[in-house]
């Protein structure tokens, strides 16, 4: 009596077990079927160059996703405003639907320089087997053409597997986010009627360093300046005016130098100002994610690191001053004996939740000015630059502001569900350290979003060599799938 | 009686005068008649590239100046020792003649980067007219392939005046000046019997800002380090590892600030240690000088200058750290959002009597090393990088020391009186800016050096755009043609 109703329990429990494991489970048999379509379609895309500034090229893009929107029967369209690459939409209207599950992707890359690329053709994608793991090389095949792929791809497998979906599913495929997105929250206003969801899930960026798949319930916001500073107004001969002339590259040196500490602490006065503390479930979260600062210093081949001791998780609540480049005359092979013109730097400063962009810019101006510099908006003409000792020319770029959804929402505790049906355990973190427009979508949908990310950790984004593990790709298709299942 | 005998006594100046102007005179005469003649044969020498790395170009160079020196019915030779551009050598032997002179010159040009000329072709030499002046554009239009051309003229005169020589006469043009001349000693050294002379006469640099005739009694010596920090082994996304991956940018921007103070003063510990003083003789000289700092700042577009308050021409005289280069990421539009892997700086370090190039070098080393630093000289292995907290890799370029030769010698006195002879008043300094190898020629032909500039000191040399104004060019010749008249 006793074993059969264990028999009985057990046969129950096998049979939830597997029905809530179905969209994923489906996911992966069917992928196992068509690797070779999939890379093919993936691939095609891949070719298609996708600088958000690259109009042609960008339209290229959005009609090929329309296709493949096509191919699955989802009904496509592009939503445009002038002057800006359009964002792809696709609906599935589920009958009786209650919620609309929103699936967020950026179709852009960032720019390229192909002499860094090995193979120097960052829109030529090339499979590479890296330590006996295969990878694709190219722009956006981790960031962010891999979501969608992972998405159409679970769609197939979840039409060929009859599994019928439970909500209303919409695709959103942005065409500028790595220019900043700045029509993305115009458009999405342009057309509410459309966009409404119940959760956005962005489904972007690379999952924790341990492999593990992870959701994000945040992401930084970002913003740029860019410093220039000025010494002589054409190169000069550094012997015969140097000791008086002054150098721009050692005058930005000693601007940026102070700016941090030894331990990279941001001495900017009020920088951490205002800054969202984390909930006590945040902070849970935090402490039961895995440890990889020790492996991923090996990997990345680090003798020491920044932030006093606390750890790179922990560091990602935190905001950010990072310079992405600084270049003044020339080095290597091409340097020649002179004293620059100018010297300049572009800045990153990410930002966490309490911390608003503007303000942010503003604390590093203010920075300058107290360093005894003229800080002007536009390029300084001959007048300015000798009326004043000290001149930079600060760009100011747009930006948004970090988000964080609750990971107590009913809605937040579905989606770690549904990811968990794919894989276990989930690393669950309350701000990515990358950034996704977040704050505007939030705005423009009054919804939430939650992010999903799938790319391997060490997929070279932003950069050369950009990559996606293969691997990735597989256990994405079957996360998207777990997702699109859900009630 | 008295007036006839002050008659007397003009009669004789003015003949003096006349016998003493010959040269100079006969020189402006035939170039006014030969302009077009003199520029077409520059303009043909300066369309032969001329980077000192450049073996097949060098090898034309070196053809077209032999044909130059044929050309004029002067014996030439190319001085070759292998792996090394060749010396060109020209030599006019006078029957009687009491002392020997050489005219030293370069023909080799430093590197270019095309995209930056006007017309983007730094070997297709341009007119352009400049405020109502002719100049004349291209690699080597004024440093040094001028030079060169003056000389050829001065020649072309005084063969045309049937002017007697009544020295010896050499002509030694290197091919690897910009290149640090290394090599140039061992050619000498490897041709002791054809490269004696009583003086070197070192035709390179600009002319005073004043644009009066000058003459530099020595130069500066001059080295170079190359200095790359390290961040993660790769670039990083900026979001996802910032404040936590050290960024190389900030980290060198940290080491060089800290090498100057605000006025330009070199905080690295011993940087002025062992500095000769300057003679009464110099220091005269120096003082007598034009001040054109407040005219040059304005040309420059400079707000400040460093010094703390000390003249131009002072400042000469007190050795340099200069930032060539400074590099990390990219910036402008291919600027994106990373942590990069390195940060390079490329440093000038020019040297005044007293001080050695190697200990410059060491005192920067020790400075690196005292702010935390493992310094390496090959590029650094994981393990190194694993092993220190902040690692640096030092590349030492190869240098020279500075000369001066005293104003008080006799044959510093006769080239003053030849060159007041041609333009009046001259600029005499003690040290001009730039360096050329003098003590590698002093150490190998075991005489003096004095320099002899012709080119405007707004020539862009080293840089982008570099140019010759043409009555430089024009008064160049006449410079030459009167230190050729010297007994």
């Amino acid at each position: 009596m006793v074993l059969m109703r264990i028999a009985v329990l057990l046969g129950i429990l096998t049979f939830a077990l597997q029905a809530q494991k179905a969209p994923a489970e489906a996911a992966r048999q069917w992928r196992m079927q068509h690797e070779q379509q999939i890379l093919s379609e993936f691939t095609s895309l891949l070719a298609i160059p996708n600088i958000a500034s690259d109009r042609v090229n960008q339209q290229r893009n959005a009609e090929a996703l329309l296709k493949m929107l096509e191919a699955r029967h989802v009904q496509g369209q592009l939503l445009s405003i002038p002057d800006a690459p359009a964002v792809v939409f696709g609906e599935i209207k589920t009958p009786n639907a209650k919620r609309t599950i929103v699936f967020y992707a950026h179709y852009d890359g960032q720019p390229v320089t192909p002499a860094d690329w090995e193979g120097g053709e960052p829109f030529k994608p090339v499979f590479r087997t890296v330590n006996g793991e295969q990878r694709i090389y190219g722009r956006s095949a981790s960031d962010d053409k891999a979501a969608i792929m992972a998405q159409m791809a679970a769609l197939d497998a979840l039409q060929a597997a009859r599994i019928p979906l439970k909500a209303n599913i919409k695709f959103i495929w942005e065409g500028e986010e790595e220019a900043g997105s700045r029509h993305l929250e115009a458009i999405l206003k342009a057309h509410q009627d459309l966009i409404r969801g119940d959760v956005y899930l962005i489904c972007d960026g690379p999952v924790d360093q341990s492999r593990l798949q992870s959701i994000a319930f945040g992401a930084r916001g970002d913003t740029h300046l860019e410093i220039t500073v000025y010494g002589p107004h054409h190169e000069l001969h550094s012997g015969h005016y140097g000791n008086w002339a002054p150098n721009p590259a050692l005058m930005l040196a000693q601007l940026l130098g102070g700016m941090k500490d030894g331990d990279g602490n941001i001495l900017i006065p009020h920088f951490y100002d205002g800054v969202t503390a984390l909930s006590e479930t945040e902070k849970r979260a935090l402490e039961e994610a895995p440890v990889n600062d020790d492996r991923l210093r090996e990997e990345l081949w680090l003798g020491h690191v920044d932030g006093g001791g606390r750890h790179l998780l922990e560091l990602l609540n935190v905001p950010t001053l990072n310079i992405n480049g600084i270049s003044a005359g020339r080095t290597g092979a091409r340097a020649n004996n002179v004293i620059p013109a100018t010297a300049m730097a572009d800045l990153d400063l990410r930002l966490v939740v309490g911390v608003d962009w503007r303000t942010q810019q503003q604390r590093v101006i203010d920075y300058i000015r107290a360093e005894g510099y003229t800080v002007v908006e536009t390029e300084p003409d001959k007048e300015t630059l000798l009326k004043y000792a000290k001149v930079a020319f600060v760009k100011r770029d747009a930006g948004y502001n970090a988000v964080r959804t609750s990971m107590d929402l009913p809605i937040s505790e579905d989606v770690i569900h549904a990811v968990e049906s794919a894989h276990r355990p989930v690393v669950k973190l309350p701000t990515m350290g990358g950034s996704v427009p977040l704050e505007g979508i939030e705005r423009a949908a009054g919804t939430h979003t939650i992010t999903i990310p799938i790319a391997n950790h060490d997929n070279n984004q932003h950069s050369a060599n950009e990559n996606i593990r293969v691997q990735n790709l597989w256990d994405g298709i079957e996360t998207m799938a777990a997702l699109m299942g859900m009630k």
